[in-house]
Parts: C-alpha cells; structure tokens; sequence
C-alpha cells in the first residue's frame, strides 16, 4: 500500500506542480469538483477588473472594436481550438452548451433530410437528450430519438441515422468513448457525428481532426477554469462550414451585421454560427483562464490524471473496500476520464458528511458518489488525505446523522 | 434660444442629477450612446469582484445553493419586472435577446397551429427578423414573414397571423409604438403579441400588464447598464406560463434538473424558458447595475428623457438648421424614445469627427446619426455643449478630413 510520503514524492517529481500555484484555492479543503466548476485561477479577478475599468468604463462603446470585443467569440475560440485538436477558425465561445448543441443538432439534421433518427445514449447527459427532444418536436416531429444502454453505440447506427450525439466522457461514470472509432461507425453508415467535450477538454488530450469529427460542443467551467457558467463552445469541421445552416440566426452571424440588411445572409466559416450579442465580462474571464493552457503538454495532464485516479482506485480498494463502494468507473486506463466514481447505498450521507469535512467530491443521483481529478491543481497527497478522511469517516459512522440525509439542492 | 446658464439651472433643478454620480464616467466626453452600451454604474467592480472572490473562490461548487446562483435567471428577472409592468414570476434574465426571441417565437407558432403568418416591420431591428426566417426555415418553412414598411402595422394583422413581433421603441428613429393599441389589435385577430423592449426598458414606463401583452424580450446592456453583451431577459404572461412549450429544452428547464430524469418534462411557470447554464459573473453585474433602479420613479426617468429630446431636437434646428441635418426622429413627444436621429449624406463622417471630439453618438447606416440620451446621467448641459460642438464642426467643416471617411467597423 502506497505510503503518504511516497505520495508526497510522486508530486515532487510532478512536472505540473507548480501549475497548482496558479489557482487561488482555499486553505483548509481538497476540492474533488473541478470536473464540476473549476477554481478561480489567481490572475483572473485582476484581468476582469482591467476589462470593466479600462475597456467598458473607459472608452466604452468604442471597445468594441478597439479592444476586439466583436471577435471574442471567434479568438477565444481559437485558443480553445488546440485543447481538442481543432484547428484555427474552427472553434467558436459562446451562448451555453444546450444551446450551442440545439444550433449543431438542427444543422446536422437538415444535411440528412432523408434520415430521421438521432442517436444517443440513455445515460448521456441529461441536456443532450431533452435538447434532442425538443428539437425533434419543433421540427414537426418526424424524427426519432435511439437512446442505447450501455455504452457501446456503434451497433444502433444504421443507415437511418442523420446523427450520433454522445458525450466523449460521461458524466457519471467517466467512461471514455473512442472518439475515433465511434465517428468511424457513424460516417461509414452516413451519419453526422456531434461530440459533447465538456467533460473531456482540459483534462485529456481529444483530436477532433484525428477522428475526422463533424461537430462538437462543450463547456468552459469545468476544467477549463472559465468561471460558473462561463460561455460554452461548438466545433464545426472547416470542410461543413459554408455548406451548414443553423437555426438561430441572430445578426451576429450575418455576413455584414452592421449593413442591417433586410434578410439573413449567413457570414461565411464558423461566423455563422454566432446568434446574438456574446457577455464580454463572461468571455473576458475565460479568456483570462485560458492562459493557464498555454504552452501545456495535454500529454502530460493526461498521464498525472491516470497516476491520480489509478492510486485513488487502488487505495479506495485497499482502505475502504469493506465499506461497500462499488467501482462505477472504467478499470481500464484508456476508458477512464479524469474522475471516479463508486456507488454506495448512503452516497448522497456520504457525500455530504465529507463535504462538511472540506473534502469536496459531488452526488449524482441516485447513488454515485463523484470525484474529480483535476491535473493542474490535485495532488497525489490529496488522493491520499482523502481516501484517509473516508476510511476515518466510515470507520466512525460519522455520516450517519440527520444534518447530512436531509434532502438538499445538489448541482 | 435657450442659455447654456438655463440648461445648467434646468440640472439644478433635476430631482435625477444624483444620479449621474453613480455612474463611473471618464473626463472629457459627452456620452450619448447609453442607448447602445450603458457606462459602468461605480458599484459594479466591488460587487463583481467579492462575487470573483467570496463566492467563486471561496464556496465554488457549493455556491450553486448557499449564494443562490440556481436562481439567479428567476430572481434577477424579478429585479426587471418592475421595470417592464410585469409581476414577479414573469420574467426570466439570461441568455441573448436572439435565442429568448427564438424560444418565444416558436413557443408562440406552437400557439396557433393553424395560423400561419408572422407579422413584423421591414424596419424592426434586424436580429428579429433574421430568427424569424431562421426559425421558419427549421420549422418546416411554411410559415410567412409579413413585413410592414412605415410604422402602422395593424392594417396587417388578419386572422392568418399567428404572431406579431414588434420592437417598442425603433432602434433607429426612435419611434415609440403604442404597446396596448397594437397588443389590442393583435388580440382581436386571435394572434399573440410578442415585444421587443431592447431600447425603451430603463428609459421609459412600459407597462406589459396594462397592455395585456403575452411574451417580451429585452437586452440589459442599454439603459439598464448591465455591461457589455449583458444577459437579456425575456417575459411570459402568468396565464400563458404553464400552456406554452419552448424548444430549447435544456437541463435547467426541466421540472427536476438534478433528478437526471430520462426525458424531460417542463418546470411550471417561467422556469420552463431556461435553457442551460447562466454566466454566474455576467448575471452579478447586471443585478448590481439594478439597483440604481431601486425606488427609482420611471414617470421622472421618461420626463428627464422628453425635456433632453425636446431641447435637442430644438437647439439643433435653431443652431444647426442649415447644415441639412434631418430630423428622423418623432416630434409629436408620446411617439418618441429616449434617443433623437438626424439623416445626413455626412452623416457617417460628421458622426466620426464628433467622436474624436468627445461626443459619443453611432451612426446606422445609410445616413442616421443616433444620438441617445440615458436619463440617469445625460445632463441638459451636456444636450447644450453636443450642439454646440456639432455647430462648430459643421461650421469648421473639421468632419471633412481623409481620417473621417475611411469605413471602418462600427457598432
């Protein structure tokens, strides 16, 4: 059994410890949540503070183009293009996840006007799915929705399908799909391929370019550090972008938005997907964040990832496994994201107990217990110091008590 | 011909000018473009920056419940209600005015099966429009966009229309429409009636409940000094709440989002209009900016407004009348907003040069120099010294210079 001080080691030899630095956490807590809402990295409040008071307070209006507000949504895009293997031009920030996948969606179906089914997984993210639902009833309800168990998809894509939507890493267990082979199956049947990131970016290395990929989305606050809500993005492959169209065309995606002229005429590449006026304070803050990832070796934060959730697997088995926590996570390296999860009967007591405890995972209803590993600011000391407040707080039954069964709002 | 010593007697005299001090406004400008991009209220950066800093760094994930981020979208949109004539519970902030007008639009197409027609102005502001298309295109294309040129619009409305999609105060001209009128004539034709409120919420009394209005949508970053790209909100009437669906069926819509339920099924009342995850940072700027609006009296705020048009629209024919400046901004004071228009074959130039000079209106192309004045901080000194600076450039024929007539990008 690994020892803490071996564990100390390993982040001696960590060639992303001083990345841990950059963030401004709090003292006192191991924050398991940043696949959740990643924590504030220390120079964005100085960065928001500059856009508010020398770009908005000072020149105002004109900061639109003399500070480049206009492009945000195109530039910020860009730097998030080399985290997921897209290339310049290809990446757009903006609007929310949900609504950038209903843009993608809708597109994707009217390239495949003769097929009428989307695939997915029942246990994809929630969003996704209800997304699919709505715009299969707005579009005049002639599609259908193929929801598969489990997470092999490949054998529900037929030549019916105009789309498969899947989310890279699930949200729950961490399962990482094959993003090539799953977008070879869905092209070799004719099928458009939307892949969701929002659990994949910043902590795996994801190449779109190399699985050929159609669309993608994702999110920005989990460990892209963006801030709560931060605006999400969307994917489209240079080779579909003058030939898609998508629904919300707001005058942000025209080709001259300031002609004001009388119809929509989409702008040409990945500007058409814009729709309205982006939030320049939201957008600032992830921009901000961003710099964390420049000049970082994503091959890297994917091995300390594997290093961190292998030893927590382990020690968990080895300290806790009489305690009744079942692995819901993939034992595999290649198949596990940057989290473990494990159900237990008293997940959401459990959870809730360790929380109060500053060891800070989430639930997922109804009996997954969450932990994320983010690479740039996790520690193997804390794999270690959090296995050993579990074992402490199993060992007591100090979970048992009323304050942590009460039902509670959980995000 | 009014003095520059009466208008400042007129300040004096202004139960607002208070006001004017909670604004952070740089030196040496004269700010009429409130309209397009409201100056930093002086609260907003500690507000924003203890959000940045109590909440996000310190709670993080838990901030979702203990700071009441969850509800930001409902409460924020209850700080608006006041503002618009609605009540609590009918107005929901975030996301952009084009995607609330998509979810609106198809929400009340969905209304009126069998009614075909949307009823909109060849010169509403063209996001408006443009979605319209977009959403009959991906809704099967058979609906039409009837577009009134001029602004009577209810000789249009017959009992194919489904909807009528206005703006209430015209981006350009300024002109106001009559909201219960038209909402009437909406009504007595069996159509619903949705508004645009982008450019009179703020500066002017709107009274949704007295109009009977059904659906609304406005953007936060003109009058209410939201910030750049601010969220927009939108409004449902009580009565159409539980009946009406919308299409962008996101996780935090559904009637239990943390339920991860397999198909989704609508929150009631307004929360059903969410879509996906709110921009925590921009949500908190614009609810700080909202308290300048507390107690405030909106009969005051529009009289303000009038008494700055009118001195405008007067010191410019008396100073200005023979530089064929064109008043394309109502005169009767009932039909006009906040802002005053002059077309002018210079008008692009003219609008450049008063720039350079510290005089901030925009221009709309072809030929409209816009010129806003946000009640909260425009003083009727300032109405004086823009004219007087306009008669000295037109005197000067200063506008006249290479630099002034290069087309740049222009917002």
């Amino acid at each position: 059994m690994v020892s803490r001080d071996e564990m100390i080691a390993l982040d001696r030899g960590d060639a992303l410890a001083p990345m841990r630095d950059k963030f401004d956490l709090p003292d006192g807590i191991i924050y398991l949540d940043g696949n959740s809402l990643g924590p504030l990295p220390r120079h964005v409040p100085a960065r928001l503070a500059e856009v508010i008071g020398e770009q908005w307070r000072n020149d105002l209006i004109k900061s639109w183009n003399i500070h480049g507000w206009m492009q945000m949504p195109q530039t910020v895009g860009d730097r998030i293009a080399p985290l997921i293997g897209a290339g310049p031009g290809e990446v757009l920030a903006g609007d929310s996840t949900t609504v950038n996948l209903f843009k993608l969606m809708a597109a994707a179906l009217e390239q495949r006007p003769g097929r009428k089914v989307i695939v997915s997984q029942s246990g994809n993210f929630p969003t996704d799915n209800y997304l699919a639902e709505g715009l299969i009833r707005f579009s005049g309800g002639e599609h259908e929705l193929r929801l598969v168990d489990g997470d092999d998809v490949t054998g529900a894509i037929d030549d019916g399908v105009a789309l498969v939507s899947l989310t890279q890493v699930d949200y729950r267990s961490g399962y990482v799909q094959d993003l090539a082979a799953v977008t070879k199956a869905a092209h070799e049947a004719g099928a458009l391929m939307l892949w969701d990131l929002s659990h994949s970016a910043g902590a795996l290395e994801v190449d779109l370019h190399g699985a050929d990929a159609d669309f993608a989305v994702g999110c920005s606050y989990k460990y892209l550090n963006g801030g709560p809500g931060a605006p999400a993005y969307l994917f489209v492959a240079k080779r579909l972008q003058d030939q898609v169209s998508q629904p919300l065309t707001g005058w942000m995606g025209h080709a001259a938005p300031f002609a004001f002229e009388q119809s929509y005429r989409p702008a040409p590449g990945i500007t058409r997907q814009r729709s309205g006026t982006p939030s320049i304070l939201a957008m600032s803050a992830l921009n901000a964040a961003l710099d964390l990832f420049d000049g970082l070796d994503l091959g890297l934060v994917r091995r300390k990832s594997l290093s961190l959730t292998e030893h927590f697997i382990q020690l968990m088995e080895q300290r806790c496994g009489r305690f009744g926590f079942a692995l819901a996570s993939p034992r595999e390296q290649v198949r596990r994201g940057s989290q473990v999860s494990w159900r237990h009967q008293q997940g959401f007591a459990i959870s809730r107990a360790l929380v109060a405890q500053g060891v800070i995972g989430d639930f997922r209803a109804p009996d997954i217990m969450r932990f994320g590993f983010a690479p740039l600011f996790v520690r193997h000391v804390d794999v270690w110091d959090a296995v050993e407040a579990i074992e402490k707080l199993m060992t007591s039954g100090g979970w048992d008590r009323p304050e942590f069964h009460q039902a509670a709002a959980v995000t």
